[in-house]
């Protein structure tokens, strides 16, 4: 008999987003009059960048004869794109990130789903609780779990760093020894931020407690205030612990054309069973290279476009645009006294349910009485419960039309 | 301590093309004005399709501005593309193939390594002797394949189904309990192929043992004869025991826009521990929508381009003219003499060395004596000792010149 991965049977169902969407669709059955504006899913829905759009299309017209033809592309991404992401991305923040460091893929959700593969199936694992589900999904996968209690919530084998208003969302180091730390700065889905000093407390823990730091910094661009670190590299030390996630989903649109990249330090050691000191870059190189095929040479020229004077500005003008949603949103809600987080430096905006409400009973008093698809805190964990997550992806006229209806919403 | 990976140790340098690419360096340092000719890596050299372009230009148009723009799509690939692969890859052959079924992704490379991980880490895994070493190095990232013997050239734990001459490439089943059995037809490296009667033996043998078999048919496009199977599902029950891979990239020139699809029947079944049967398209869904975010929608219009009347007349002719190119090198070396295999539903030529020279001193020869590279069989494992790959994906040109330097070699 062919035996599956029995890991497999410890997934939660992945109700988050198929409820929303079960509810949005009773509610509009019931209700085929109602205007509906979603605030809930992260993704972008403005158009892709003109240079983006260029690049592409030169690029698309490259393939089409045999003399500027691209087949196999090297599995880490094209130099032109690697070389684009380290003058900007780090040289000008003063970080010395080199090319074989550097692993262009096709989504940060791939990168971070998959790198827990490279390392100790005895891994102990650390989360922030709330959490973008696909850390934890994926060492659920990989057996390092534990069972999942529904009492509380959470896996017995996951160590859940809270962050919740009490300690200004951000989280304390863990009260036991973790190997692999999971932190998402700008958060998803708070939209709170660690200061330089907050994010070396961590690095100091890595390097004391042999820990690795799996940073998803993929909100990156959407930082708007000047202590705010862009990268962890910006720690001392940090290239020892620590690696990087990035991506162009939301920095220039890319959601459905798929880019990012993930930095792999070749500082950064593990250790075998025999307690031997393993490269992880080359670890991450092989895995990456025997199961990943490279990017699209089309989506590579498009996303290196993002680096010329005229896409910088362009991408700049597109943050700004979500970032002025962010602030309408958290201006409006603060100004009808909900308390709300984020929407500063992310595209996020958190807020404390009104009247300690649940946050799914929030959700169904938000769609029935403004018609609004938001998403409820405690879909992404426990510590999640009595928050609700709206993001700045929507149009500016929808997103103006959302505030206007909470505010005359009775609450 | 991070403990990493320690199954990633026990990989074999992937010592083939890095070997060649040192070989052919040194070469070309110490012969400066040598004419090299490729047919060595299997990618294609042609320009994309016309339908392809156009329908690339158009998506990427769709994607500049807000009303046609679109950001996440559905993991599973587009209705259109899915549509398109179930009328013109199954139905047209009399196969029944659902939409939940078909899973669009970024390669075939990517879902034969990943298709692994939601079986037990205790399956036995057959490869077919020589084998596309992917099959083998996500095994062994897994832990399934034990310890490497130097001397066999082979794991332990890993069942290899020899393919030679001496059984016209036509493996036995084998000859203890296998769960997970890799068959790749047509098939690379040798370029041979299995008649339906061969193939039903196989379905056979995994029904009557409870065993999956992984079927990749990435080359199907290349089929000229009538009897050769295009799909496993052409044998009566194949859903019940196959998974198959198909790609795009072969049959469309898709090697640097990455698209391909896997195929999971809902019959399909596996166990879990206590024997309770699972459908193995659920576990395969949970794990491309937890680790993977779609493929491109702009590469995806350019996938749905090829079914189009003008796309399958522009596909033919690229496959006509690699397949021309096929016949000269086979053709060709069996004149002087060569013992020759496939290449005639294959793009790929699998030549007996002359004189029973190994693989690798006929390399050297090759590139010596006729400035061409081809890969040694012995990389695709130890039965390929002795044999010689050659691809037809070269220009027309260059695939004339090689065919009669070889021609005038001494053999």
């Amino acid at each position: 008999m062919t035996q599956i991965n029995h890991n497999f049977l410890e997934l939660q169902g992945s109700y988050l987003f198929s409820e929303i969407a079960k509810r949005r669709t009773k509610f509009v059955q019931d209700n085929p009059q109602a205007e509906i504006i979603s605030l809930g899913i992260g993704d972008v829905t403005r158009g892709l960048p003109e240079a983006v759009i260029k690049a592409m299309h030169a690029a698309v017209d490259e393939m089409a004869v045999p003399g500027t033809f691209r087949g196999y592309g090297p599995e880490q991404g094209y130099d032109f794109l690697v070389q684009a992401i380290i003058e900007n991305d780090y040289k000008a923040r003063g970080i010395d990130i080199q090319a074989n460091e550097v692993f262009v893929s096709d989504g940060s959700k791939c990168d971070v789903g998959n790198i827990q593969e490279i390392f100790s199936n005895d891994a102990t694992v650390a989360v922030q609780d709330p959490v973008y589900p696909v850390y934890v999904d994926t060492n659920v996968m990989a057996g390092r779990s534990g069972k999942f209690n529904k009492e509380t919530n959470r896996y017995d084998n996951i160590v859940y760093l809270e962050c919740t208003a009490g300690n200004n969302f951000t989280p304390s180091l863990p009260d036991r020894k973790v190997d692999l730390i999971y932190l998402c700065y700008p958060n998803n889905p708070t939209g709170m931020t660690l200061s330089k000093e907050e994010l070396k407390k961590w690095v100091d823990y890595a390097k004391a407690n042999n820990a690795i730091i799996l940073y998803d910094s993929a909100y990156e661009a959407f930082i708007q205030e000047k202590d705010v670190p862009h990268s962890i590299y910006e720690i001392e030390g940090a290239k020892e612990v620590a690696i990087e996630f990035r991506s162009f989903s939301k920095t220039a649109g890319f959601t459905g054309i798929r880019c990012a990249y993930t930095v792999v330090p070749r500082e950064l050691k593990g250790y075998d069973p025999e307690g031997n000191t393993i490269l992880v870059n080359d670890l991450w190189n092989r895995r990456h290279t025997t199961k990943f095929n490279g990017v699209s040479y089309v989506t590579q020229r498009g996303a290196a476009a993002i680096y010329s004077p005229e896409g910088k500005e362009q991408i700049k003008a597109l943050v700004d645009y979500y970032m002025t949603n962010a602030k309408i949103i958290r201006e409006g809600l603060a100004s009808i006294g909900l308390e709300v987080y984020g929407g500063v430096n992310a595209p996020y905006i958190w807020l404390k349910t009104p009247n300690n409400m649940d946050s799914w009973t929030f959700f169904d008093k938000l769609l029935s009485e403004a018609n609004i698809v938001g998403t409820p805190g405690v879909g992404f964990g426990q510590s999640g419960q009595g928050y609700f997550r709206l993001t700045a992806f929507g149009s500016r006229e929808n997103t103006e039309k959302a505030v206007e209806r909470i505010r005359n919403l009775s609450l």
